[in-house]
């Protein structure tokens, strides 16, 4: 394959093809971006819906439902009348001649565009994972909020001081966005959700731990915003313990190491959550491989200035899973934004090369970025302005719901937040896949697990 | 323990305890009956929610979220202060002395009410569960949905005709309430929801069968409606099978047995439905022994008029558990209003013996009942009236937004109701838990399950 756009696969008189692999803002908004051209589009995901992750966490904590963060694929790409999705595991990638191997069979390409996001990152203890899940999936989610409210349930049935302590310390390992988000979100559950349904235990003598190693809490932000969000975590109730490693997970406790002292400090708790590290999707590393290259540091694939591979130019790579670093700002950060506009421009490179134009290299346009912290609490930059507080909150609700991607979905989100906020209920608390006791071997001792799926 | 209710524990000087097992309708409904009598009210259940069960159909067919149709036990309990409650399951019952064992330990009671509900009942070929889940939980209908989604997205990969008539043929065996709102429900989603959604399969393709062993759909109703729903569902695209015995289900077939002509038909399906038979929860029977009974037809406990167990007045049962045939129209059928009065009911006894008054029989105030087809489509009996067509349709609307619990539910399910009627849209058709591949195998071959949970 020459080097040279212009030479691309569009010299082929039959319809180009585009294959892109991962349905995420990255991928979803390039497939889009193609929509007026002629091209023949394939979006391959392991999924049926597109998730719009930033909120997460809210599912986490009982705010919202699944589905309201949730969007068939099929449903978004319905009236594209050139997209096809394909549901299934991509297994291998091939450059001669050029297609994705999935689960089902061959999808040969024209231009590749890979949008497989990261995944959660162990540091090399990756046997944490099974005490401390991560937040990526609806399952993580709903698994975190399986686990979040069966401490408490765990706890009015306890009887010993030392247990109830130990299953209602929550610890929530990272301190950026999604980790003080979760934090915030859990203050809130204990001190006022869950405040009147126990009758044995005090809901708001719950301890939520925030660890991060670095100096800050929300330190992508300027000091001043980073010190303001340790702050307003610090009024709600959680405890900031910052220049703290975790050095040690089990399935009672965590270990945490102060940076500055080299003190080190046992936890007894049941419930961590992992918002630390992430490293790319091993699908970067296997297109790596076919390509000739090597991943760049966190598994993540160093990209062109037009967000191509080296030498490839009919490789893209998009998403949180690009290693970008062409500007002052060094390499851009795993956001929403980015994304999307990277999803953008890998579409504007394929249609420029169709019309034989040259190119345009990738920038961010960076319009500002925020996380919430708690009611009226939030951080965050809009261009050169730092912002904070009830504004900073405010502005997060509006951008938060102008970009969930369907007209319902934001309605039913407005509605379900504006009843949390004013009712400090979330309705979406359940424990689902399996009674929430402490000794899985009780659900089979007994006659009351009449779920014949699982027989 | 004596037989006359006035002797019952309520002579003794500190507070009496009840204890209930079950937060469906009728267990919650005796809770809530019990908030202003000056008793120790525990509720235990192996779940943290209230399920409205009538609407379980919705979840499965990706109409409604979980979260819609389930409310928080402690919530709705939340400013009751005599009602405690019990997350866990029941394992044992002793009657000497008076207490209900659970995982955690044990509760004592003066008085006991059972209403843990039915399960499902395959007439003694239980393997045939694996293959024909039921719907009686939220497990039970995120499962289904996975299903129904998964072989329409099986059917879009496949190539071999045959394969495809395979995935898109669904089966339904039992032609009641459940059994006709899911037919009518997935012909809408083949015809209308996934119309155009596909590139190489035509949803409209799927078959729907309807299998029932009486001589009409719905035959609780008299003829003309039974035959009027029957109507309605060949219209929707139902092929409707009656006098039909389901003789064999396996992985990818199910065997039917004409009653009439004693001919056998073999159909070729990866997805069927159970929703023919039901029975008591186990522990209905456990129950029994503890107390010297025997358990009825179905696995069901008979009850006095008042709805204690024979020489027992200290233990109720109420809900679908219960077998109540001291009317003229024959044993009670299981249906949401009929446990809900059995739940009033089976307090008022506790409130009469503890006021010294005699108990009063139970006596079924029939409101009326409907079951939903389609699209402005219902049968149902109001009083002695019989309804149907639009009339039906909207008064089934009316009523199950009535009775769902919460009143944020409420509103969020009418919106949600209203969109999927204005646009065919069923925004909560998410394949959860575990991707849709045919293989699972495949999903440990690949890098792309990056969930530590399942790790």
């Amino acid at each position: 394959m020459s080097n040279d756009p212009a030479n691309a696969p569009t010299s082929s008189t039959k319809i180009p093809r585009v294959v892109v692999v991962g349905g995420g803002f990255a991928g979803l908004r390039c497939v889009r971006a193609l929509r007026r051209t002629a091209v023949e589009v394939t979006l391959v995901d392991r999924r049926n819906f597109h998730l719009f992750q930033p909120l997460l966490y809210q599912v986490a904590t009982g705010e919202l439902s699944p589905a309201n963060i949730a969007t068939p694929i099929r449903g978004i790409l319905r009236k594209q009348k050139n997209a096809f999705v394909e549901l299934g595991e991509v297994t291998e990638f091939s450059l001669d001649p050029t297609l994705v191997r999935t689960s089902d069979g061959e999808l040969p390409f024209d231009y590749l565009v890979l949008a497989a996001g990261t995944t959660h990152h162990y540091f090399g203890n990756n046997h944490w994972a099974q005490f401390a899940p991560g937040l990526k999936t609806i399952e993580n989610a709903t698994e975190i909020r399986r686990q979040i409210l069966g401490a408490f349930e765990a706890a009015e049935r306890a009887q010993d001081p030392a247990t109830i302590a130990t299953l209602l310390t929550f610890v929530i390992v990272g301190g950026g966005p999604t980790g003080c988000e979760l934090a915030g979100a859990l203050a809130e559950i204990a001190h006022h959700t869950l405040e009147h349904d126990f009758r044995h235990i005090d809901s708001r003598q719950a301890r939520i731990v925030l660890v991060e190693a670095s100096g800050g809490a929300l330190d992508v932000y300027p000091q001043k915003l980073s010190e303001r969000a340790g702050m307003d975590l610090r009024r709600l109730g959680v405890e900031v313990r910052l220049q703290t490693r975790v050095v040690d997970v089990t399935a009672s406790s965590v270990s945490l190491s102060n940076q500055i002292t080299g003190e080190i400090e046992v936890l007894r708790t049941r419930t961590v959550i992992w918002a630390a590290g992430v490293q790319g999707n091993p699908l970067g590393e296997q297109l790596a491989k076919a390509a000739g290259l090597t991943v760049a540091r966190g598994g993540r694939l160093a990209v062109n200035q037009d967000l191509s591979l080296a030498d490839h130019p009919n490789l893209f790579v998009v998403g949180d899973l690009a290693y970008f670093d062409h500007d002052d700002s060094g390499p851009l950060p795993g956001l929403a934004p980015v994304a999307m506009q990277m999803g953008d421009h890998a579409a504007a490179c394929i249609i420029a090369d169709l019309a034989k134009q040259p190119r345009t290299r990738f920038r961010y346009r960076d319009r500002g970025s925020m996380a919430v912290i708690g009611r009226y609490s939030a951080v965050g930059m809009i261009g050169n302005r730092q912002v904070n507080g009830i504004v900073a909150w405010a502005l997060w609700l509006g951008v938060h719901l102008m970009y969930i991607t369907m007209f319902r979905n934001r309605l039913l989100v407005l509605m379900q937040w504006g009843w949390t906020f004013l009712t400090h209920d979330r309705s979406a608390r359940l424990i689902v896949d399996g009674p929430a006791v402490d000794i899985p071997s009780m659900e089979r001792a007994t006659g009351w697990d009449d779920d014949p799926v699982n027989i």
